[in-house]
């Protein structure tokens, strides 16, 4: 690879300022494309398709969206604004049903609308641009500050496994699975990592596996089924995931296969830690049990990838995107204000509240 | 499927009892196609290049291979018939040097001509058909009295997993983990099984979803990392796979991904099974530490299958072909003379003596 990945930021506002500029997560790791998104089409589908993935980079570009976007909106009132404004919103809602960082991300834009309620549009704008850049900043300084608490947990030369892609490329910079390994690697703690390959859309494989290495960290990819394999040798001292939503107990929704990795290292006696920054924890989610899962089309697992079909015709296929890691598989979560340990429901709620 | 694949077997004797009849494994799921093989140069290339493939299947094909090929060897002497026996034994040999079931069926197939020395080669022809056919049958029926006992610890409409292919098409008719499943189906069972697909080889996927959907079982492909998530819904009732090697204390190497499935079967009080032959349990070997794992080519889990690769050109990647699952992970070991039960110890070597 030429070009060291951290140089880039997987989602940003493109040159011009009238458009998003993203990595296409779908060309990887065989071509390093950028896109510039700037009709809702383009970014609904952007979302939609995992071109841009992952919570925190999905929230980062609702929020530049619905700046983009918003350049091209009625500027004749503030209720015409208003009201395509929240169009705008709901189709974008619409694009992904887990994560809660698109519906979090798109409330605060929202909010500058509802806030400053008559107001002239073109007053607005400016100030939807603002808070948009602030979302950008805020992921890139959360990241680097779950960087550092996680770093705290291991030591030099630690094995650790990661799942899917919690990486740089599902953020702006540093990720959050990887940011304690990033931040690592700058101060020479010459981590293996071993990335579960993460079928069926294997962001593992393509994504994490890529970033990682593309950063020259010692990587490794495994099968998903593999991981009993690598824990029960001792190669495995942590496991770092990312997670889409963390309920008021503790309860994870994470890429599918999360609850099998931390069921494997409950087996082996590895530490799970899930990172999360605040804005993924969901207090007014109670248990996992209220988390509705996305279930994704068959052909992702039978054909997607394949030069033929992998399955016979008529078998069926069940394709969730993600499980629930129950909390008492959890070793701690690490958020950008500190690592929190059990009893979740207290220490979540604290976390959250913290200044 | 127009055809019941249940109504064939997976290698028999050709209708006119001069050629091995097999599925042409390496056309599945996309075509059924069989083969007749007549020569030594055709079974050779069937084994090695996995047209026929699982250790009871090859075992066969090698019985009834020496059977069909010692029809056209020269009948001039006892010396001459044995000395080109033995060639053509050699030279099968060859074509998968690590599997066991392979020399083993020579071994008895030779014995037949090396017990009767000097008899004429034309009363050799029909003690070799004899023995040939009763390594057939005797396949037959371990994995029928497999299903038979495996049946025991299910009931109607239960939710069954398995992992990778221990099925018909590792065998003759029945297989071993999927025994159970196919009498229970011809016995108003319903049972609903999940086949994991078994990366990265994709044997549950490819074969496993094949032969049972094939059969008319209500077959769902997973992904191997989903299990967590489907044992979680309480959608499965019990675990059955087969293995490779049982240790004399009850760990067991089956496919890779084995012991993750256990794992998590664990942390879901779902039962774990292991269907094994009594000829697989090897009280020569104490624990699992001593089993060799073999480690296969990388681009099995990068390029294979795909149409282009999946994972950064530059990344290492570990591909074990099978892993250990701990015997205190295992519910129960089913063996054609009954169920094993821990203390592994005692109880597998009772099995193993018992007549």
């Amino acid at each position: 690879m030429e070009n060291n990945i951290l140089d880039f930021d997987t989602v940003c506002l493109s040159e011009d300022g009238e458009g998003i500029k993203i990595i296409d997560q779908t060309r990887l790791p065989g071509e390093i494309t950028f896109l510039t998104l700037k009709t809702d089409e383009e970014i609904w589908r952007a979302i939609n398709i995992l071109q841009v993935r992952g919570a925190p980079a999905i929230g980062v570009t609702a929020a530049l969206a619905m700046y983009v976007l918003s350049l091209s909106m009625p500027k004749t009132s503030y209720a015409d604004f208003a009201r395509v404004f929240a169009e705008k919103k709901a189709y974008l809602d619409s694009s992904r049903p887990t994560a809660v960082n698109l519906s979090w991300a798109l409330k605060k834009m929202e909010k500058v609308v509802l806030d400053h309620e008559g107001t002239d549009p073109s007053e607005l704008i400016p100030l939807l641009k603002e808070e948009a850049l602030r979302i950008y900043r805020e992921d890139i300084e959360v990241c680097h500050a779950i960087g550092e608490n996680g770093l705290t947990l291991v030591k030099k030369g630690d094995g650790i496994l990661t799942h899917c892609n919690a990486g740089k490329l599902c953020a702006v910079q540093y990720g959050t699975a990887t940011a304690p390994i990033y931040l690592g690697h700058e101060r020479g703690y010459n981590f293996r990592v071993f990335c579960d390959e993460t079928r069926p859309l294997l962001q593992g494989a393509r994504l994490t596996s890529f970033e990682l290495v593309s950063a020259g960290v010692d990587t490794t990819v495994i099968c998903d089924n593999m991981s009993g394999m690598v824990m029960k040798k001792g190669w495995v001292n942590a496991v770092f995931v990312g997670c889409d939503r963390v309920a008021a107990n503790g309860d994870t929704a994470n890429k599918i296969g999360t609850s099998v990795v931390a069921a494997v290292a409950k087996q082996y006696g590895v530490p799970m830690y899930i990172c999360a920054p605040t804005s993924t924890i969901d207090l007014s989610t109670p248990t996992g049990e209220e988390i509705v899962i996305e279930e994704r089309k068959p052909d992702e697992v039978t054909e997607m990838w394949y030069k033929e079909r992998m399955a016979p015709k008529n078998v069926k296929v069940f394709n969730p995107a993600f499980d629930v890691t129950d909390a008492s598989l959890i070793t701690a979560i690490v958020t950008e204000k500190g690592i929190a340990y059990p009893p979740y429901t207290k220490t979540l709620r604290e976390m959250v509240e913290k200044e």
